[in-house]
């Protein structure tokens, strides 16, 4: 076993160190060949970091930053002023080479924009998309791509992602030949956008992907297809959508109400159990960590508003993706799944 | 208590008459003074109506159609050969004063089209909007629009959005100075895409509205909002994941199997009764018609996929709208909240 460096922007998200810092002990905890950075204010992380483990201690260098990108920025104007920051440097940790990956819950077109920079596209690749694997019915996965890093794309991005999308689908989900749909108000070929029918139009003769036609909002998380292509809105849009509508149907079976008789309780306590064991699959907690596809090196976006808990799946997404070398693997088919003209 | 007529495309939709007919019948039976024009197949409509009640049956007439508006048609080529179908008949019928409202389960695009070209826009409109309002945690209701009759919307047609569905929610749900909102992909100034920036400027500044600035996906049904403004493509996807993950929420407490045990089931009723209780609002049966906003008389869309039940929901819609003079009320309103040079 290898070991295996992450750079963590631990300033970032809503609460920065104090889910970080716990959520880098959690993953330390989990990979003993792991070591992390920890970027940031080097005062706040010691506050989060215990000192009764010194051998964990021992796999945490802390780098000093000097600021943090804010949530509400202007990505162009705080890519031009984000030297120095915790962000920029964890990404520069994984430019020279220190880091395999990153990891941050920072902003996500500052995000996008500084990787795009520091650590440059894959050979052929306009725009890198930022790609999730969802579960959807019977124990299927669904990888949905782009989930907010381009916010409007034309048809030939949606053709990239469509392409980047299979590769990790194949890569990581061991899916032969996997299922690929765009997303559309409609299953009908005259239905949706200029730009979706020109995707279309083109995917459906290309020799790699196996498509499979339009897919509406409904059938998400049916398992219809194993790679969901839409622009960065509405990816977003319905991402967050699906967040929502969860945590609106599991937060009754996440509380525990002291005031209720014990029948009710111990009736509840059975309820929560076989409702976790029917949609525990969908929690959103299980599947934070979005990647930042399409680039030579790993870069991970976690939900902003994410725990300890979640903060780390984040981070173990970053180490499988490391493991199964999906940079390198998705430059590979890249060169004979793009049109020509497109490699360089 | 006036007598009440209203037109139904009973050809549209997934199932035609064999679920607008059953549907026409309970809305009659609910309604003493509604009258219907049943518009398709005679002979087919015909199959689907019961002999024994005469009285009902006087309130039903039936009107021959001579062709069906394709699902699946483009809906510029499908508007030019309109004339004849069960969907053109019933919009004439409204048209002409015979009918008060039509409803129909066809083609979004083509019924946009066909009542834009045979109703009219309010002065002022640029595109109706299809509209729904949609249940919110706490008893509270969301007015949410366009749902796909704009696939792509400029600033000012979210701006006129804003502005109808302001003056849905204060007619219709008669909330005084309602919240309205813009769905984007981050609540900071400088998300999301140009045309919602440039919308969000104007109406921060519009006197008739109470703007609230952004909401993202994830908080679609939590009540935050009285008035939440998207594009129809956007709006489209949203609504049917909601409907997708509903679906694959409420369809365990849906089903009875015989092969349990008698504890079990009698669990798995209780069970049913807890969560119908709990989630019962958010069932997409009871919340079937999208009316088509901003015309000078009510179209009523209904989902294609619609039972009879649902496509009664969307038949009450209608009944609702007339009754409350929306068109008339959102025309009497618009005169006062939308630019003087919107006014011809």
């Amino acid at each position: 076993m290898n070991n295996l460096t992450i750079a963590l922007d631990a300033m970032s998200g809503d609460f920065g160190p104090r889910v970080a810092v716990p959520a880098a002990l959690l993953a330390l905890s989990q990979h003993p060949n792991l070591h992390i950075f920890l970027v940031g204010n080097t005062d706040e992380m010691l506050s989060y970091l215990p000192k009764k483990d010194p051998e964990q201690q021992g796999r945490i260098t802390l780098v000093e930053s000097k600021s943090v990108i804010d949530n509400d920025a202007k990505p162009s104007t705080a890519i031009r002023h984000s030297k120095g920051s915790s962000m920029y440097i964890a990404l520069e940790l994984v430019k020279c080479g220190k880091a395999k990956a990153c990891v941050s819950a920072g902003n996500t077109g500052v995000l996008m924009g500084l990787s795009k920079l520091l650590l440059r596209p894959l050979p052929g690749i306009y725009r890198p998309a930022l790609v999730a694997v969802l579960p959807a019915l019977n124990q299927q996965k669904t990888v949905i791509l782009d989930l907010g890093a381009n916010s409007e794309c034309d048809s030939d991005m949606l053709i990239q992602f469509a392409v980047m999308g299979a590769i990790l689908a194949e890569t990581t989900l061991d899916i032969t030949h996997p299922r690929v749909a765009l997303l559309n108000i409609g299953e009908e070929e005259a239905k949706g956008l200029d730009r979706i029918r020109a995707a279309s139009a083109v995917l459906k003769t290309h020799e790699r992907i196996n498509f499979i036609g339009y897919l509406e909002g409904n059938e998400l998380l049916t398992g219809k297809t194993d790679v969901l292509v839409c622009d960065g809105f509405v990816g977003n849009v319905t991402l967050k959508t699906v967040e929502g509508l969860l945590n609106i149907f599991l937060a009754p079976f996440k509380l525990t109400s002291k005031r209720k008789p014990w029948w009710s309780r111990l009736l509840g306590l059975w309820l929560r159990r076989s409702m976790s064991k029917t949609f525990g699959y969908l929690d959103p907690e299980q599947y934070n960590g979005a990647c930042l596809l399409g680039l030579r090196s790993i870069v991970i976006k976690s939900h902003g508003s994410a725990g300890a808990k979640s903060f780390a799946v984040a981070i173990e997404q970053a180490i499988q993706a490391v493991e199964k070398h999906i940079p390198e693997r998705i430059a590979l088919s890249l060169s004979s799944a793009l049109p020509k003209s497109e490699n360089n």
